[in-house]
């Protein structure tokens, strides 16, 4: 069963707000099994509202229309709708009571063009607004169904979990599973190289690969008559995935980002970690603070953008500087050895780059970043090139801070507990 | 002359990712004095990609397809526009090349698939990727134009500014110019009601506003038949900007950003600063960092997650934190002046807060945020309560730290000067 999606507002149009309603609008209809082959956002225009209009019904079995319910003149989906589908606009009263009531609990008083949101196309299902004045319909036609919902967010979203879910549920016809899997430290077309053969036999469940910087996704779905079919249909592809990307892969949870795991790994081992940053400049503490309860495993850090910085906080030695560069492998291993003393932690993390787009020599262009990950002593340095702008340079030298620190933890801490893996 | 969106992938229709694209688009395009009427989100599927292209470029002047154009098989832009136009693929020497020295660059051995992204359809304008292997691609048809851009928004947006803006503006009939009068410290809707009588009257030029996290942009757009005659449209609205929001004003430059500002400023006075963050956790530093030149101004700064961090680095006394807890007043204020000494720089920017979920009370609600500033011992403090989850939290905290330390030296700066500004 097919669902497609219309926004209606001309500021979506001008770009004054992101279309946050199409995103969560996907993302539910995803999880009822429903697939969604078009999304599109249109103006307040009669004329071509219609047409938009019109073409979906035709081509999706349900058309969900976000936008335009308000009262003022500007909003036109529900003449739009009730116009294309020859029904007469009624007044609804109990739509018309709740209206009353909504301005009586304020303490306002409705305007005349209030009244407008309690009509009703003829016939329609009326879904009431706990959030709001205009209440959502749904319409049943011959060919399919449209249901038209207010626009403001925090009426929206309440609308879909209370009415709009459970109607679409008993609409469709099995439900659909996902599994992101997710990779850090290999590229995208490396990751598509290794999986091609998948790819290429994928029917369901189907593959998919997403490029974010440093890491790639990738997502299994599968549609089923039973959440517990559908999980079935996921697991063997899940489990062939796990066994090529092996250690690559940091997780296959959906709510986990790659800073979230390094986090949670720190904490299976009781270990604490500081950042020493000079081109990242705090994004690397930034992103690992960003998840909630890394205090637990984050006490402090410190960013030396300067020479004396790194020389005062760190103890990197004047003479490393002068012989080696700020840039240099030597540098980062002091920065990390010094962080690890200053912020008397378990793990250190340096890092030491030319972000651009100034400093670059032909010796030492910009995008090249030194990092070094220090734990318990034992310190390891790797050099990497990146391309882009200078907060394209900063990001990727942040993901590949965590994804080192990531993979110096395992490797010590399987090291030290004699090649077993810790639980 | 009119402009048409058409956002490609399937991780928009699955709801996995928020369409900042199409915001950012529609913006640019508005900016340019470009009619948009409709914005389309298509899978990774040639046949409906192919029918939405067809559609659009039947009905707009201007096509603008963002996402699709990776390396992988499921990334079909590129040969649905070729194929529908009439054009060959044909391998452009100049974009192989680009894509070696990308992946040399990084010391990366590129896979077979990769070069795909060296095929452009013949006659076809290229557009230098800066940060990535995907170059844009313009096709200019007989009864219109047809830009392709690569999806990811570190590629997208420069790529827009670069070439695409420049472009464009040579396509549309009269002559765009726009200011941004980019405003921080007030909400948007009282930045509404003080040009309310602004926005009523508007014709030419035009008025809107954009709500960003703790800033406002007001851009005002005048359409003419030159440049000369453009700017002297827009001058008065300008103007008349200025003198409403007074201070309040960070820039009217297109490519000014607060952080570059706040370093402009810094830079002028001859000042340096330092950071001790909390909950913002380096993400304060990372933005002033993000201006190229920062060096001159940031030296080095902390963050100070824990307790004792605070205690040890900046010499926050035991005392304070027993008494009035981590998130108060006196904690910001006490590592505001320890940061100074640590950081031996002119100004520091302290921030202490609840970023959330947990860690809330009654009396210190998740979202409760303390900052101050020291510029050369004369300390600011303020509170604020920002809503949201906490990246959010955190992001709001940062901007307005920015904002408080803008306002702040410049407020020292002018009482130093005898009530004068300095140039």
């Amino acid at each position: 069963m097919t669902v497609e999606l219309i926004c209606v507002g001309t500021e979506l149009l001008l770009g004054n707000i992101v279309n946050t309603n199409a995103a969560f609008l996907a993302e539910q209809c995803a999880g009822l099994g429903l697939s969604c082959y078009f999304q599109t956002v249109v103006g307040d225009n009669g004329e071509r509202l219609r047409m938009v209009l019109k073409q979906a019904s035709e081509r999706s079995d349900i058309v969900i229309l976000c936008g335009g319910l308000g009262p003022t003149e500007d909003d036109l989906t529900k003449e739009t709708a009730a116009e294309l589908f020859g029904r007469r606009l009624v007044e609804d009263s109990h739509s018309r009571r709740l209206i009353e009531d909504f301005f009586k609990n304020r303490g306002i008083k409705p305007t005349e063009n209030n009244w407008k949101q309690a009509l009703i196309p003829e016939g329609a299902i009326v879904l009431d607004n706990a959030n709001g004045t205009a209440p959502g319909l749904i319409l049943e036609e011959k060919n399919g169904k449209v249901i038209l919902l207010p626009g403001p967010p925090n009426e929206l979203i309440p609308m879909f979990h209370e009415s709009v879910a459970p109607y679409l549920k008993k609409c469709a016809p099995g439900v659909i599973a996902s599994r992101t899997v997710k990779i850090c430290g290999i590229g995208e077309s490396s990751v598509e190289t290794t999986i091609r053969d998948l790819i290429d036999k994928q029917t369901n469940p189907t593959i998919a690969t997403y490029a974010k910087t440093g890491e790639v996704h990738v997502r299994v779905t599968a549609q089923a008559e039973s959440e517990k079919a559908a999980e079935k249909l996921l697991r063997p592809t899940v489990k062939e995935l796990k066994s090529r990307f092996g250690a690559d892969i940091y997780s296959a949870e959906e709510d986990m980002t790659l800073e979230k795991a390094v986090i949670g790994i720190l904490h299976a081992f009781g270990m604490t970690v500081t950042c020493a940053e000079s081109c990242t400049g705090g994004m690397v503490s930034s992103r690992l603070i960003n998840v909630p309860g890394a205090s637990d495993v984050y006490k402090s850090g410190v960013v030396t953008y300067s020479n004396k910085a790194k020389r005062r906080l760190l103890g990197v030695k004047k003479i490393t500087l002068q012989k080696y560069g700020a840039v240099s492998p030597q540098v980062a291993e002091e920065m990390a050895k010094g962080a690890l003393l200053l912020g008397r932690a378990d793990v250190s993390l340096a890092v030491t780059g030319i972000a651009g787009p100034d400093g670059g020599t032909e010796l030492k262009p910009v995008g090249l970043v030194y990092i070094a990950c220090n734990v318990r002593g034992n310190v390891k340095v790797e050099e990497y090139h990146f391309n882009g702008n200078r907060a394209k340079i900063r990001e990727a030298a942040s993901v590949a801070a965590l994804t080192l620190l990531r993979s110096h933890v395992l490797a010590c801490s399987t090291a030290a507990s004699g090649g077993k893996k810790k639980k």
